[in-house]
């Protein structure tokens, strides 16, 4: 922070905070998602994006390097540019963070294995003629580092984030840094087998996590209970009887109104979520969960069934400091994590 | 080792090897397998004792004390004093390294939370006259550890131990170092649910890897598959038809001679245990497991039907670098794990 103690900084100090300050940038299939974080005070200016999916990588590189270097420009007119930690980009597939290397990301089409930081880089610099520092990291990894960070995870030295949303999946904090694996891929909750010849399956695997509990599964597993239950569900004229629009949001309303079957199928998935954080402690003896993701609105129609299933799945030696905890910062731990990155 | 250069050890050079030495004791429920391990050149002697199991810790820890006193004052006939690193001990159930606790050890009855190490350092000063070091582990994890220092595993900086035996167990070596988890039980493998409204327990849980593939589980497979068997299996003869005798050892001599129900039974083991692999992967990003303990034995009858199930659980993108490959140090990994916790 030496530099930023020098001649013009301390000069401007009225004008400028003189805590560190960085973009944070989380990359999805539908939309990218962009922030100017500063260290201390949080998020100080957000913006959305669609995402230009169908210019495959270098039109999406060329993308986020216009956003960034919009949002570097706007937010160094108030943060001191001198105090700037760089850019932080969270990117769906597996991410080699020391290569800055990006592979096979889901919902990308026509992405296998890039470069994806140092073109990220050579964009900024040749198009925007900005040298900004950028680091990339997994989008749930970077998530699990914002809650850590700045959300529910403070508190907890080792943590699991588990996103529940049309995918499930998770990221690792150990020791209060990020836990990736030797090849990034550390944190694949998603793909955890719970019951492996059952009929369920996810990118051809059977009996995951995700195929249990994946947004599209929970929508099956009310159609099924629906079906098959005598005195029926209040859930249907919640959509029109067209069963086709059921949606989570659609159950978590009945269920908070009563409706048994609703309240069986939440019931049932927590259950199931227990037993895969179950696997989880006793693999790693991590007994702390943060629980993030669009699914996870349902809160305690979820969360007790998990802890009480959680329990009950271990022994009781090791039923000692459990705990479950809604995540804190929404759909912007991405962003919060990304630019939490520079910081590091 | 400036201690060691000094006077006395100089001139006892050509008698004294200068390497460290150090005693690994295993305490099982049956048996007490000790030790004296030299740094460098591996075990130098080892004994077994029948654990004294009936006298409770007070009980036991005399016995190790005294086990651990004669150990020692053979050994430092040939080795130098002031090369001896102290004394290593695994013990089942769950290890706080930290303050040298060990809690609910299975199959020891009496015991609950036992503060092991400084109890046995006392009963080494009070009733042998002797001033060691201890440090304690998880009985898993210091043959993971020992597979890690001397065995399989030191071409990995990061793997799984896997123990098939009656019980399925784990050890998990990161960056060539335990991951031992905030509590001390993390790589409880056998406690990984894999089919969890299945018909199998293990502690009362359901569908666990234990209760799938530990040894009861194995017999109890194969009597039902040869039950099933229109053609039989020529497993009766090697137990004269006394299936209450049927051992892994039988299936797997049987499975050499071609024995189609055997042959069955190890794929469908074999098979599930790359089921609780692919979790760890898919968790852990690990990609590196070392197979140990008795069942073992079966090799490739196990590790074959093993690796395929690893790589159909998984994204072909995750496929790299997978490998599995037996332990090296049988049932001596142990003891070479726990001596090693003193060269640490």
């Amino acid at each position: 922070m030496a530099e930023s103690l020098s001649g013009r900084s301390i000069n401007k100090r009225k004008f400028f905070s003189m805590s560190r300050w960085a973009l944070g940038i989380d990359l999805g299939g539908t939309a990218i998602k962009a922030a100017a974080v500063c260290e201390k005070r949080g998020i100080l200016a957000d913006r959305r994006f669609l995402t230009d999916t169908a210019s495959g990588p270098a039109g999406i590189v060329a993308q986020l390097a216009a956003i960034i270097a919009d949002l570097y420009r706007d937010a160094s007119r108030t943060n001191e540019p001198d105090n700037f930690a760089g850019a932080g980009l969270g990117a769906p597939g597996a991410v080699d963070t020391a290569n800055g290397v990006l592979s096979y990301p889901p919902n990308l089409p026509g992405w296998s294995i890039f470069p994806l930081r140092d073109e990220l880089r050579n964009c900024l610099e040749q198009q925007q003629g900005l040298s900004i520092p950028v680091s990339i990291d997994n989008d749930a990894n970077a998530a699990a580092f914002g809650e850590a960070v700045y959300g529910a995870g403070r508190e907890f030295r080792d943590f699991l984030m588990v996103t529940l949303g049309t995918g499930v999946g998770g990221g690792i904090v150990l020791d209060r840094k990020l836990y990736r694996g030797a090849h990034g891929t550390a944190g694949e909750l998603g793909f955890m087998i719970l019951d492996f010849e059952g009929p369920s399956q996810h990118a051809g695997i059977r009996g995951t996590l995700e195929s249990l509990i994946g947004k599209k599964a929970i929508v099956a597993l009310a159609r099924q209970m629906i079906d098959a239950s005598p005195s029926g569900s209040s859930v249907g004229k919640l959509c029109n009887n067209d069963y086709t629009r059921l949606s989570p949001r659609h159950l978590e309303y009945a269920a908070h109104e009563g409706d048994e079957v609703s309240l069986a199928v939440w019931e049932r998935v927590g259950s199931i979520l227990g037993v895969g954080l179950a696997n989880v402690t006793a693999l790693m003896d991590i007994r702390k969960f943060v629980i993030g993701g669009g699914i996870s609105a349902a809160g305690d129609l979820i969360f007790v069934p998990a802890l009480k299933q959680l329990r009950n799945s271990m022994l009781p030696s090791m039923h000692e400091s459990l705990e479950l905890v809604p995540a804190f910062l929404g759909n912007k731990a991405g962003i919060y994590g990304a630019a939490a990155l520079c910081f590091g």
